[in-house]
């Protein structure tokens, strides 16, 4: 029997402010992000839970600059979509919003699920085979967590158009995509969501989420 | 200008055990978590990043005896469908595997995303309306991580007819299964998956899940 850490009061106490001041970030210095930080980022990605240990994840580093290019548009082409579907003054909220850091963000980094992978031999995904993007969505959040505690920020692009993200990065058909992550040092710190900052949204109290059954 | 803390190597390194250490759980002491310890998790899990700040998780605490007696119907039946799916010799190992804490574990959480929701304004959520489940997903793992600092273990139970658990559970119908938790303290800690110890499945080297474009 193993017993393994425990953690006390005082890291519970940091976690807590880890989860308080993880920011989608959009603004980035230009500053580069050391390759063994990043390295670090991935490791730690890779502890994340996945459905019968299957690890699903997939990362893609983009540092082509075409490649780089046609995301920024492909982000372009949805983004005005996704405004024309706004209610008008909403719109106007919607395009002062910077909805990407695209072009500051030193490191870009999309990820995938990869649906036909053996590993795990199916197990847990009879019933839910969408355990397999929950798994990288699980790495997403964990590298979001672990790059916050080195300072470095995340946000995650989803205004994309996933077919055409797909063939632009030439990646496997069933490669499920999850995100594209834009990661660099931020501009600022904040515990306040930058959408509640922008008054677009604000967050409501946790009892409204909250059922007995 | 908000600065917000800075997390040094001595929190990193607990963090990072803390990834390593956690572990879907199937093993269960009796003990009863307290209702103190499970609104901080639920606090911690509500922090968790969402599309457009729209916070769709739902959180449903399951007490009643006969829903709880249903669900572990539910996945009786998907568990055996699970094990006719696979290999003969896999099928073996798979019936050994125990594969869920549901008679154990002395909390139940089910979890489920709200498509439905106005909050957020759509942001977000145009080329990728599953933004949603992914939000919630972030929720599950937040939640998975604040109760592994707690000493607390959950599990994460897949195999289940998601129609099922919301009619059982009597949840809206806008509301997309996402998760079945089982909640409680941990008969043993590990920093091996329990799949892995079984010899399921074993983990890969990061290198097989990272390309550059």
């Amino acid at each position: 029997m193993t017993h393994g850490p425990t953690f006390g009061e005082a890291f519970r106490e940091q976690l807590a402010a880890l989860l308080a001041w993880r920011r989608d970030v959009r603004h980035f210095s230009r500053a580069p992000v050391p390759a063994e930080a990043l390295a670090r980022l991935i490791d730690n990605a890779c502890l994340a839970p996945s459905v019968g240990l299957s690890q699903p994840w997939r990362f893609v580093l983009v540092d082509n600059p075409e490649r780089r290019a046609a995301i920024r548009e492909n982000f372009k082409h949805c983004n005005a979509e996704a405004l024309a579907a706004q209610a008008i003054d909403r719109a106007v909220d919607y395009a002062r919003l910077k909805l990407a850091g695209l072009d500051e963000a030193p490191v870009h980094l999309a990820v995938f699920a990869d649906r036909s992978t053996d590993q795990g031999h199916g197990l847990g995904r009879h019933t839910m085979p969408e355990m397999i993007e929950y798994s990288a969505v699980a790495a997403v959040h964990t590298l979001w967590l672990a790059a916050r505690a080195e300072g470095i920020g995340v946000g995650w692009v989803s205004i994309l158009d996933a077919g055409r993200v797909a063939s632009t990065l030439g990646v496997p058909a069933d490669w499920k995509f999850i995100a594209y992550l834009c990661v660099g040092y931020p501009e600022r710190s904040d515990d306040e969501p930058a959408l509640q900052r922008a008054a677009w949204e604000r967050r409501r109290p946790v009892e409204s989420f909250l059922i007995q059954r």
